[in-house]
């Protein structure tokens, strides 16, 4: 099963794909995509849609996955985000795909074992659960985690009797 | 010239068409696309993006115009509206209309004459602006009243040296 994690963001989304395999995790490819700043807010949502299509369907993902939103204190930035959130979790839904949301505690959980893990631990876990993987960036990195938490959300929904 | 304006809303996007030949303005239709409420947020994002794919192709409109956000101060109901405001942006831009962003003031300034209106009042004026248009409710009438506001826009643009 290949799971596409996402890490939704106007300037920069975060994307990783990992294949697996009941318990087992291999990486497959991860990366970044931008969106010019000096375009139009319509523009580059749609320059985000088309590259994430593209990526959709270059990949054929079985599932994605992105992580709920922690909400700014800042409104400008909220909203800001969630513009680009909406068209990632538009992208993936439109494709076909089933799109889980987990909760940052829920990541961090899945990758480091404990909701209350820091930013670098997650990201240090992720190349150990993923041997051989060379990671584009932070933004990558969460996407990657994302994709993690999902795989295991997947494994255990199945170890359900 | 279609002058497609848009009031985006996860649950109800008020969308309305009026036709703009120099000053003159004529009601061509409006109305609402809702999504259900009973499904999942990436699959109500990804029906709003599939409705308003199917107006823009329907009307082939010559531009779209969406009003900016008033910013609220619950920040989970920012999100929630980023996240289908960017679904809509993102389909007009996608469609290669250019989508126009005008401050409620600009709006209510170009329907009613004064920025500090009701909306009561700027309902009222979208009814003597475009003689016998039938509103489909309030989402309705303030998408109309923002494709009012573009096409002033357009208008001045054009009277410009």
């Amino acid at each position: 099963m290949l799971i596409l994690g996402l890490d939704p963001g106007l300037g920069t989304t975060g994307w990783g794909l990992i294949r697996a395999e009941g318990n087992r995790l291999s990486h497959v490819a991860n990366g970044k995509l931008k969106t010019d700043t000096a375009a139009t807010l319509p523009r580059r949502l749609a320059h985000l849609d088309a590259m994430l299509s593209a990526l959709i369907i270059d990949h054929a993902p079985d599932g994605c996955a992105v992580e709920e939103v922690f909400v700014n204190s800042n409104p400008q930035s909220t909203l800001k985000l969630g513009q680009a959130r909406g068209v990632v979790l538009c992208a993936g839904a439109r494709a076909g795909l089933e799109v889980g949301e987990y909760a940052a505690r829920l990541v961090k959980k899945a990758v480091v074992g404990t909701g209350g893990a820091e930013k670098a631990q997650v990201h240090a876990m992720v190349s150990v659960l993923l041997p051989g993987v060379k990671i584009d960036g932070a933004d990558a990195a969460d996407a990657l985690a994302v994709a993690i938490c999902h795989a295991h959300h997947i494994a255990s929904a199945r170890r359900l009797p």
